[in-house]
């Protein structure tokens, strides 16, 4: 058995004199993914140092009877500033993306470091961190997307850059200038076992995807509608057994990312009752969304093009189920933003002549929390506690940033969102503060929102806009994974 | 969504002089269902007060730098001084029962009130608080076993006697003197429909093991390791598929009680995957015995004869996986103590005679959280948090007694047992402070140990004796079933 | 390897001078569960003794080009002047009810010899055969059905029986006069493992039934359509687990008859992944008809009321899915006829009262090979061979009729019917010869129709009429089991 | 519905005077896919014309008393003078092959055309007819190996092939020169749709297996038992659902051949629960051989290498009661013969090398239906049906050889292997009479064995040797699969 903990290195016992606060948030009902308390929060030095009744006199003080006090969201699933091929801008960077995410509730993002084929991963690695220097708004770390599994990836690169905080890496089984072959997944999870590493998959089959997109454009079917087409939860399933068998071989966990419906779920549970280890993620738009949204009139589909597509009616009920019975571990926004009336956007020429050349991604950092929210814990479909294992509290433990982040607790960093349980809202484009020019929940109406969004004891966005500077936000090392 | 929260009424915001505490924690690592952290614990009133780096003044102080600090064991599946027929003699009342709890790091134990058919369920209920009364030294409930479900029983007793606390029933579908019919399982899961009860069901088919018995003695295998062989995982699998059906038929979650192994195991997560809301409860006996136990020399097999019996390797190996994976709400000892060597006990003349006299349970209290501390967190099989949420934490929530108890927190009863966890020792029947002349765990080598036992903030168990006088145990009255 | 076979006593090799033939059938595409064939049967003293390109001359010949030659269809669930209880009468009994059956293209019933309680099985067997004297048309034999397995049933009369001839019971998992407890079915299995018998179980669990009924009648739902609210398919599912549970326990195949839909046949094929035994059989009525048939306006619903009901759309999906992959053996009709407009049919006063009151059971023997030929075969569901099998060839095989019965070989009895496979027909109560006042099927079109049905050799009935008199049907003692 | 039959040309009805025939089987039992019976077979023309109790007076006669009369078998799955590589010889051309087939009592086989890549694949076929004219002693048929499915291939090729009788084909999941990619493997499924053919694949994951063979051989793991390490069942799972998750894009049936065990079996069979329709062949080396058989001392291992590698006994038995269940619609023998003393054999200086180099496959045409006689007949784990439908019937329907080919009927091909079923027999290579210098069944001792062997009438091996001039065999253009 190993403890993990941290503590503040001035720490002493039985102090008669105990330091006084720099912030107390008083009268709420603190939250984690055990318990429920009605209690105070003192904070010092960015951190949670005290829960109780009263924890005595403090610097400065938020009363915040009536309202939870929850650990800041930590979306393990975000796209910023990233490469997606040539003339197709994405409408988040750093910046902007983070004052989303902490307008959503969350404290934590964890965008990709994409290494482009032929480049070096840690050259990659660097430049992400050059667009985030100075931008973030709540604090990032960063998954290593690998492309180009050479032997220098393989054997050096990678290796030393878990060292040094980087424990995850995603792999795509599909897209043109990101699909590995079933060799390379297995060289990366070789790596991955090697180093302790948790490997990210994006479970759709390339070949499948080709074969049925070529199948629909020959026949001219081309509007958006077709993107879920070409997509059929058959090739997710294909795929996610795929990974699975791939990671049996090698003997690791892996983790299943934006689990879309049925089938894909049918695998996993099948996977996990053969003794296997595998994680899955869900995202909002599996819960809310289907595929008729991308067959709404015109163009207007292309606001929903994501993949794995939202799928109907039944998946949304078996995701709800699974996530009700703990099958996923992880709930995300797969926030990848573009904007709609854009050239450089979902409606530019290409896009306009074929799904296929859609910009595939939808913007969401703002929208998880109050969807989860308001659609599970309101409606008596999963619990509080639940709520916050799957969006703080097994992000932090699977992807090594436990005990710091991911709970209210001694020692944790005092990340906070400050939540309303009562508050009804509809959610709108311009409550979403992001780089895209419209959200997908667009009149979705939800009960409960995030009022105030703590970072480290600092109060990053309140009021409906942000109150701290670009660059508050730090970078995170990250640990092992420490499972869920 | 319901908050449910528990504060002393005396509650000040911002008061400028704290109230000193009774008694400090200082230096251990507590550990709730979701968290582990390196924190004292300040205690007033028997209620935890404080969580901190330094709860500051208190007027007594318990150091303990290098313990776990965790939440007091729940066994919700204890039988004390329960009616057991002519001639046969429970080995452990309220107060040895419970004090061999605390001897195991318990501070809460749910025995059960058993109506004997004829007899008035209130009565019964009356007659076991008599048994309990000034005895016990942990706190206690009841969950009350329904053996004739008259219409009195069904229309006033259980619904006033839910209001009341006994928010849980259990039910048998075997023993001649408590099955039930399918007809009146059913009624009585009517009647938890409608008061929001929880039952608890004991799942092995009675008219098949009568078959399999009846045949075994007419071929003369009357020795205790034959208890096993008429007792076959088929039949628990279609007891336990049966119970499920039944509850689907009412719209009702149920307690599949002491899962012994594979098939059974299969049958619970095929009906969560078909949606269906179904709990499910094991035991140490499950994990580190097996049916070769009841085939020891002589009588000597009859010191294991339970109900399920123990399986095999396969299943042991089931259950692990299951409880690794989440499939388990609770794991709970079944503590249901005989005599060894006495004539009431598992060696009277009619138990010689036949395996089907031989008195059936086993004492567990005391050893069921050294066992899995050592055997699942220590070997690394599930996480400290999974313990917690498996011994205490998950007994609260579904059987109506959170927050008051179930986990370290702000409001709870300070209810704790400080744990060891390098300590190595090998179990004995001298550990076990029960009643019984022996423990079926003799000689297993565990690592992890309590070293002391605290039940509203009271030292009730250390240094191997018990440290506060029977009746320090207080009975709780219990709320609706909060889920796992 | 046991090979059976069956020979006429006078064969004789390499005859010069072949005996003339009795009947040769000409022209026709001779169907078995194994091929189609374009060729001549001959026919001697009532058996096959010929198939060829020539048969040679013959006494008398039947030109049947462009037909289809099919072995009779083997009904091996009807149910005539069986004993209903005061005031119910059977709308068919021995006379009527073969006349149908050869209507449809049957030449072998195995209708049932019911033990009441308190009544010796041989006293019931006698008395059927007391009914049966004289008045069939058709070959006929007996199930035996248990409802009283007293020690003399048990241990004289069954196992006499079997070596008589009577080598399969049907146990009835519900219905007040004949349910079995899980003992009393345990124990006939016991008998049946010993007397390699065949054990059909009728799975609903009769409590639940009773217990679903009770609750309806309780809120005034009385009408025909809660027959089907009454016995959900969770409830025919539990049975269904348990009857083979119960099955494994004791090491015995079971029949699973009148298998409805989705949830019973998941529980057979889950018990056959295992390795058990389970032969199933199924029936038009789960094809073609509904739960909202039950529905239909006014008491005419009662028309379709039978147990298991007819359940959805997707249910028919799932047994036409189960019939094409080979999940059942036997497709049968449950033939229970009952007159509608009469007092002691469907809707004498006590149907109109409650559902519980209707005479549970519809006709159906002459529509059953004329739906599943023309939904299965002329529609491409299940292949010509499929069909033979499902209706004639394994229902021999598996009561004990193979060879003499059951398909077109050298040897077998001439069991023959002349199949139109082209002829386009609307099932209308004129067409079913029985002695119901209406048919369920009323209206369905079908493609395919028996013209022409022989019995040993011999035409019972053509041309839209029964050419034979009552008693050219023969009783058939049957051997053991033979699998399918 | 579509009736398929077969008829001389010269058929009249009621002819006063038969023609004689050439050749009556009298005595002798002969076995359908349905039916068992006492009979004589008539032949004339090749064609069997008659059977009866006594078919009249013949040229010739054969008396059988006491011996089956079988369809002659049929292995659908044999390779014959197949490319293999560099320095690799395979041990078996048509003429040796075919001896070899009707030494073990087939009629026809269905060896391969292999494409090799940048060849037309016309041009492969016609190489092929060129090996076989003249040479073979049973009749024959090609399947095609498509390893190159160029736009020619795919567009003109296959569709122009099928028309003329090559209605199925083979693809690879991997082998250097075999493997198709998934979107190949796609290209190949969309024409089987368009042209009504079928697709047999080779599952097992190509990368995988490179990835499992390079970490053996890194570690010097270079033995014959590492073949079976190299290729776990995780690996052939993979591949199965693979394959059939593109079928079931494409909307396809799909033959699944050489399944080895539990793990290809549980996706067959999922699959078919869906509703989609893939057949499934197994080998007799996964019902008598293990993977301990590739740990035999020094270089013997190499005997038994073949792919998928025979696994253990829980595969074994999970073949067997998927046989037993109608999991698998054929057994074939997938003969690919290879020397093991000799250097272009298995013991070559590369196979000596490493694993990776030992020709993959094994004899097997003359041991297949003794061993499942022997095996599943008379020790009663399948019936005489499923034995002729496992070996016969079912690859002249699937294939598209019925009803000219695969059983006993009036209008077929006098295609039989008479068979003693009470015949001793210890298999050794001296019966096989195959061009290996050994047989992996060496010792094991059957029960049942082909004495004579007849090809459209003729006998072609008797007495222990072939009877018939080679190019007796006739090639045989098939149509469309007929399902099974």
């Amino acid at each position: 058995m190993r403890l993990r903990h941290r503590r503040s290195p001035d720490h002493r016992h039985e102090s008669e004199k105990p330091m006084t606060l720099d912030l107390a948030i008083r009268g709420g009902t603190v939250v984690t993914a055990a318990d429920t308390m009605l209690c105070d929060v003192g904070i010092r030095d960015g951190r949670i140092v005290a829960l109780g009744e009263d924890v005595g006199p403090s610097a400065r003080s938020i009363d915040d009877a009536g309202l939870l006090v929850l650990p800041g969201g930590i979306d393990s699933h975000v796209h910023l500033d990233q490469f997606q091929g040539e003339g197709i801008v994405m409408a988040d960077g750093f910046r902007s993306g983070t004052v989303s995410a902490a307008a959503g509730g969350n404290t934590c993002v964890i965008p990709f470091a994409l290494q482009r084929r032929g480049e070096s991963l840690r050259a990659a690695v660097e430049a992400y961190h050059a667009k985030a220097q100075g931008e973030a708004l709540v604090d990032y770390s960063f998954h290593l997307i690998v492309t180009d599994p050479t032997p220098g990836v393989l054997g050096q690169e990678l290796p030393a850059l878990v060292k040094d905080g980087y424990s995850s890496f995603k792999v795509f089984m599909t897209y043109d200038d990101m699909v590995l072959s079933d060799r390379e997944l297995l060289d990366v999870f070789a790596v991955a076992k090697a180093e302790n590493a948790l490997v990210m998959v994006h479970a759709e089959g390339f070949d499948s995807i080709r074969f049925m997109a070529d199948g629909l454009e020959a026949e001219g079917k081309t509007a958006p509608a077709f993107h879920a087409a070409a997509r059929p939860e058959t090739v997710e399933r294909e795929a996610t057994h795929r990974a699975i068998a791939l990671a049996e071989l090698v003997g690791i966990p892996i983790m299943v990312v934006h689990v879309s419906g049925r089938d894909a779920i049918e695998q996993i549970e099948w996977a996990r009752r053969r003794g296997l280890t595998v994680h899955a993620e869900t995202c909002p738009q599996y819960l809310v969304l289907t595929a008729d949204d991308l067959d709404r009139p015109g163009t207007e589909g292309a606001k929903f093009v994501c993949s794995p597509p939202p799928r109907d009616a039944a998946s949304q009920a078996a995701v709800w189920r699974a996530l009700a019975g703990g099958a996923f571990q992880t709930f995300s926004s797969d926030h990848c933003p573009f904007r709609y009336d854009d050239p450089a956007g979902k409606t530019g020429p290409a896009a306009r002549a074929s799904f296929r050349a859609v910009p595939n991604g939808i913007p969401g950092v703002a929208a998880r929390l109050p969807i989860l929210f308001s659609e599970g814990v309101v409606k008596g479909r999963i619990t509080l506690q639940d709520f916050v294992a799957l969006t703080a509290t097994n992000h932090a433990r699977l992807y090594g940033l436990y005990p710091r982040k991911g709970s209210i607790a001694i020692g944790a960093d005092a990340d906070i969102a400050l939540w309303d349980p009562a508050r009804r809202v509809t959610l709108t484009q311009d409550l979403m503060h992001h780089g895209s020019d419209y959200t997908p929940y667009e009149g979705l109406e939800v009960t409960g929102w995030p009022v105030t969004t703590l970072v480290r004891g600092r109060v990053v966005f309140d009021g409906g806009r942000a109150t701290a500077e670009p660059g508050h936000g730090q970078f995170l090392p990250r640990g092992a994974s420490g499972g869920a």
